[in-house]
């Protein structure tokens, strides 16, 4: 089984190298969750309606799994309104992996033409974690922005809400939704227990109610779909759950696998500083987190050209699948890794390479949108 | 033991009419609720700060309890910054009696020349309560406001707050009370279980930021002063108790009795629309109420000649306590029914007379208010 070709496309395209190897079972997640598997009737509509290929995270399986997606297509295929919707809670580190998704947004928004809304959850951030001021996650907010709009988003249609700033958009809506929310159901839902405290209890209400935000700003039904990692699950299960009882179109989602950790975790650890690159990681601290990572090589150079190397379970191949959008590429480094032609050392060097132009671009173009930000808040746009 | 007269201003004077045959036993609440009773200090230096006679609800011993009255006293004598708070979940039934903690509000703002903030939370309303919309209590809480703006208050004093309509304002103070308040505290202060809903288990957090509020708004140090009827305690003990993590004063409260019942009752029930006079009953209606009120008079005339009635247990001599500001008519009522010289019906006439003319003079000034309301609203005044 090649790592790109059709049989990625079926029902069983699942099964990628994410999960092989790995101690997450993706497709057991999504059964747990109840979510639907992509399947290729989906990817070929979606191609249709994008004339030409579908976007690689989908194509290469890292969005798998989705609630009410095609429901969206079908919408846009009827010229109906819809949205996007995604978000992040603000932090200090924020890394590449991060960006992926938002990546696969920005494709969304040029094939669809589209309205993205974004939430920065500076709120959430302060409530759950210790040793955060809501000063301090409010500035992370606007920081974090900037990585958002360096990806080439223009403020026609990405709009940016900051919750503890923008409360004013989403506040009735959330009331609506949290009335239809009990104790109960949020501790079921998050494992909230009565020592958490209130406002990590209420928030969901306000993620939820972004989902709705786009029917009441556009006075018309416009449902969201919110491409986003598969454990975030509960919280839009939660909005599908109640937006039929407010009136409110069932927002869908798109989900991806999780993020993979250069030290070998099937998902990265925030306690673990090297499985990240961060932005703002200088080339020497990129370049000594990339050369010491794990990967799906053999002990010694002897093997890996005897037996060949396994990126089925290699983060350094993970990334180059996430952030290469060229097939031929990484398919060649699949390739020649199984072969035994390409050597770990060798290989992280290209990772290297990629993630460093990547990043430079990135920091210039994050500088550039600093003066810019103001021009995407949601407030500036929506009186 | 007169009605009025020094005896009510020493360390007893809390064993008022109020409560001498009612079934709500105010010093008890008190002590439960751990709070301070008003003492003769407190009222001597009330009187002088204010030169002049003391409010008569304070000095009828209808406000008779406190956390903190004191401080705030004191920081009066200073010359130091200070507000007053309170509020009310607006309503279509708006009685007589929620206007009186209001009236001695208004006695507060033009002896201490200070700033007032109403919150009006149409959020809680909607969140704790069946049968109504967002969108119900919201237009629910300007029609409340009026009643409030009829009572005199100038738009450089009052500062009107809806919760819906002026979150801007509360959220980030909110999250901030909330990250304190576990699900916990507020199951055991407000008797909330795990089919409460997320919003009213958060809604805590809304109205103590309300207390907050004045000192971010005018950059110092500003406690309020918050005058309400006794069963409030909960809330703003929890706001003293987080106050001083929080780095904002301890808000100081001022309590009340309950409003009685016209059928009887100590406190008025929402369920026995007989037991209150509402803003919008007709004169038909009010008299009607009044003349068919439970009283403190003997079964008959002759009774009531020869051993005359028991004001200290008759709603309708409260009534007159309530409204009429003036000693010498109101110790009159009391001193006639005791004697035998006023009975019931008189007496429900005269109580007539005054909601009378007090309701229509109301009812003028409410409408009068219509087209101001927005020049009272905190968002008009504070950006």
């Amino acid at each position: 089984m090649g790592v790109f070709g059709d049989s990625y496309l079926g029902q069983e395209y699942a099964v990628t190298p994410w999960e092989v190897k790995g101690k997450v079972d993706y497709l057991r997640l999504a059964k747990e969750f109840g979510v639907q598997l992509l399947t290729e009737d989906d990817l070929n509509l979606l191609k249709d309606l994008t004339s030409g290929d579908v976007h690689y995270l989908i194509r290469r399986g890292f969005f798998y799994a989705h609630r009410g997606f095609r429901e969206i297509l079908n919408r846009a295929k009827l010229g109906e309104s819809w949205a996007l919707y995604n978000g992040r809670g603000p932090s200090g580190d924020l890394h590449v992996g991060h960006l992926v998704p938002w990546i696969l947004t920005k494709w969304f928004v040029d094939k669809f033409n589209v309205q993205y809304f974004f939430e920065l959850t500076d709120d959430e951030k302060f409530l759950v974690r210790e040793g955060y001021t809501l000063e301090e996650t409010n500035r992370l907010a606007y920081d974090n922005a900037l990585s958002l709009i360096a990806l080439g988003f223009t403020p026609d249609k990405l709009h940016i809400i900051v919750d503890s700033d923008d409360i004013k958009y989403l506040y009735k809506i959330a009331v609506k939704v949290a009335k239809k929310l009990t104790l109960s159901t949020v501790k079921n839902t998050f494992g909230f227990t009565d020592s958490n405290n209130i406002g990590a209890a209420f928030f969901p209400a306000i993620e939820i109610a972004v989902a709705f935000l786009p029917t009441e700003l556009f006075g018309k039904e416009t449902p969201v779909l919110i491409p986003t990692a598969i454990d975030q699950d509960p919280y839009f299960r939660l909005a599908r759950d109640v937006a039929e009882s407010l009136n409110y179109p069932k927002p869908a989602t798109l989900y991806s696998k999780f993020l993979p950790g250069l030290t070998g975790e099937d998902k990265m650890s925030a306690s673990n500083p090297d499985s990240a690159l961060y932005v703002n990681d200088d080339e020497r601290e990129v370049r000594r987190k990339i050369m010491n990572a794990f990967t799906g090589g053999q002990p010694t150079v002897e093997l890996q050209r005897r037996l060949g190397g396994n990126p089925d379970s290699c983060p350094v191949y993970k990334y180059h699948m996430l952030i290469d959008e060229n097939d031929e590429a990484v398919k060649k480094i699949y390739d020649d890794c199984r072969g035994g032609r390409l050597l770990c050392g060798e290989c992280k060097l290209m990772l290297y390479d990629k993630v460093k132009s990547f990043l430079s671009r990135h920091r210039e173009l994050r500088e550039r949108a600093r003066d810019k930000v103001n021009d995407y808040r949601v407030s500036v746009k929506f009186k």
